[in-house]
């Protein structure tokens, strides 16, 4: 099965960023906004109360934070994603890094930008016009989170989630 | 904001319940197959940790359970939804009933008919046709249950998931 790791942003900014995605993310409606912690990955379904302990650990380790939601950027020219950039944050650099031992299956392609998706699959036409007025958005918002979630995908490439883990809990 | 309470079925059986789902539930890309356990319902932003702590309570008072599907169903003449029954079962019971005191906010609407549904908003030709074929599926899966979910709708219909609660453990 594949599973994931995200961060739901609180409900006001997910509704913010559903407004650009509906337009320009095909992903709209296979899962809410979100920061990836650890993206897609395959794990046997009987491995999966294991990386759940794991991550309680993980998840215990770690106090509730803020984050800082700046500006829209792309990464274009390595694709044509445009998204909310999140700053600079050392708990969310802490909570990628333990996702990344070789005690967890999953390699990632890139490095740790973290970010929200509002747009992806874009044209370069497209992407350049959204992209264009899109910096234009002043975005400056100090968001809380005091959870991740572990997901895995349906067939139809919806995601599910399996298990919340609450920050500064004992595990 | 609007909250509400599911179960998620297996992953296989949420595979099924979508091919039928893709074509007949206008739902299909708000949430993933589920059983609700609580209606969609209206609770203050500030309500919620207790909301949360009350579910966990809840969880910790029931143990891991199996539940049976046996048949498509509908709710016609009440409205033309289409469904798996799951049979009556007495841990479903209880988690309605514990979430149904007046300690939670929230009325239903119809006695607690534990489901999933495949089809709903269908004509009543469509309703006919569609039940009428279905009826001749069988249908004989017994699934584990192990938690359920606290979700709130976002401002485009589409849920995201609070919080999970694992049965049997410590609140």
């Amino acid at each position: 099965m594949k599973y994931g790791v995200v961060i739901f942003p609180s409900k006001p900014l997910q509704d913010k960023v559903n407004g650009y995605r509906k337009r320009y993310d095909p992903h709209y409606a296979l899962i809410t906004p979100h920061i990836t912690l650890k993206s897609p990955f395959d794990a046997e379904d009987q491995d999966i109360q294991q990386l759940a302990e794991k991550l309680r650990r993980i998840a215990a380790l770690h106090q509730p934070f803020t984050y800082h939601v700046s500006k829209v950027k792309s990464f274009e020219p390595v694709n044509n994603v445009i998204y909310f950039k999140v700053d600079p944050n050392s708990t969310l650099d802490s909570l990628y890094k333990e996702m990344h031992t070789e005690d967890f299956p999953g390699k990632e392609p890139y490095a740790f930008v973290p970010h929200i998706t509002i747009g992806q699959q874009l044209s370069n036409d497209e992407h350049s016009d959204v992209y264009g007025s899109l910096q234009m958005e002043s975005i400056d918002l100090t968001e809380k989170a005091d959870r991740f979630h572990l997901l895995y995908q349906l067939d139809n490439g919806s995601w599910t989630v399996y298990e919340t883990f609450l920050l500064g809990k004992d595990a």
